[in-house]
């Protein structure tokens, strides 16, 4: 039975969610947490909902099995098609879900926050899910959403400060769609990376833009949550582990991009079964 | 059994081989080709090689079965660790198998090129497959790599032209290390997209550097391959397939970008008694 000592699972398609990983450790230093990254199937942005939905509910058992007492969806697109269906198998074990997307949408309706910029991949904006849940809140809200697929990778590829970096942001910032908005939802887990970047635009175009990273709502969300529930680890026993489906080299020395300490990637055979 | 009217299989985790599909059709034009394009999966690069080859091996059976009489590995992850596993299953069907890698060698080796270049994505690059095999043919060759991870999503997210592909491009050709080569291998089935702004790149440096674009040099060798088995079609009865393992919208559209004409694609269903 999970109890406050038992760990937090958080999982993702690759290593993105490790900046989401990162916040929740900030804000809550004393909770263990065990990630799973799927690295044999990512990206997910581009696979249908049925394929997602089948490689979450492998991940979800699998965190289920290690105990853990609360479940961080930390990919948009695993948030968008299979929030509901990984709540369902988790509720059979009492476990509450927490997603990378409604936190946002709360943070916003509980700001007042009015017009609204979403930048994602174009899985994330295609699905258009962010305008759907803000709207569905705040009916009165401004919400302009743009694709932005070539950030993902440009951070990856190690380009995140420099005059490429800056161009890209550029470019995709000063879209005139995002000309009025007064906060912009980094709806992927990779750009609170670029975050400081994304600051700079705006701050050179003297506007003021609030910049709302996922990851920092969604740990703050997350704080809440377990004091709600009265879950929260006040041993100080940490452990830390970190799982992924499919194994590189190129995969550990990117993980430093998005994870300050080191990390060791364990390669866990959940998939293998497979083809 | 294969015959000269049987079609041509080629296959690669997403839409980059048809750069491929589309140079050996311009070649080949009476051929009919049935394409596979393992999107459930991409991409190949950051996969294991076990993986990989698992996946490979559920392809080449599916193009088995559909009686093609040639396979092309249009991918470069599977071509460096894949190409003799499935030459072996090819084989027991008397089918023989080229891969995207071994056709440029032989044309560096043919044309006495002496200082050459390669750029591709860090899992070519960090194979070490081309200098390997250029070496191994033509021991005093100079080849110099250099990994060029945000080509594939730059040219995927449609900058092909303008500001940005520009100083990208500039940024990772203007590198020393490839300073002094009088060719340069594009490693990645999506370079051909940019061969004209990697040429103008040559250019405007006054540079004289041929560009050795893989998907030209493997339907010039596919040519060659057919003809010296008598394989070539003198029929003008064409029909293509093309084949996706998962659909999305948005492959439709981005197929658009490496295949002239409109392309059908069909969800094969081969992968689905996974997970």
């Amino acid at each position: 039975m999970k109890h406050s000592e038992s760990p937090i699972g958080i999982f993702d398609s690759g290593i993105g969610g490790l900046t989401v990983a990162n916040a929740v450790l900030n804000t809550l230093p004393n909770e263990s947490l065990i990630y799973f990254g799927d690295t044999a199937h990512l990206p997910y942005g581009d696979k249908s909902p049925d394929t997602i939905k089948r490689y979450c509910s492998v991940i979800t058992s699998f965190l289920l099995g290690c105990n853990v007492k609360l479940i961080i969806i930390a990919c948009n697109s695993a948030s968008s098609v299979a929030f509901e269906y990984v709540q369902e198998i988790a509720k059979q074990h009492d476990v509450q879900v927490i997603n990378v997307i409604d936190p946002v949408v709360d943070y916003i309706h509980l700001n007042k926050i009015n017009n609204v910029g979403v930048i994602g991949t174009r899985a994330t904006i295609g699905s258009n899910i962010f305008p759907n849940k803000i709207l569905h809140l705040h009916p009165n809200t401004r919400v302009e959403s743009l694709a932005t697929p070539l950030l993902a990778p440009m951070i990856e590829s190690g380009f995140i400060k420099g005059d490429i970096s800056k161009a890209i942001i550029e470019a995709y910032l000063a879209e005139p769609v995002l000309d009025d908005i007064n906060a912009l939802v980094l709806a992927c887990t990779h750009y609170p990376l670029i975050k400081k970047e994304i600051a700079e635009f705006y701050l050179d175009a003297h506007r003021e833009v609030e910049i709302l990273a996922t990851n920092e709502i969604v740990a703050q969300y997350v704080k809440k949550v377990l004091e709600s529930s009265d879950l929260i680890n006040k041993s100080s026993k940490v452990q830390h582990q970190f799982f992924v489906s499919d194994y590189t080299d190129s995969f550990e020395e990117t993980t430093k991009l998005f994870y300050k300490e080191e990390v060791f990637l364990k390669h866990s055979r959940i998939f293998e079964e497979e083809a």
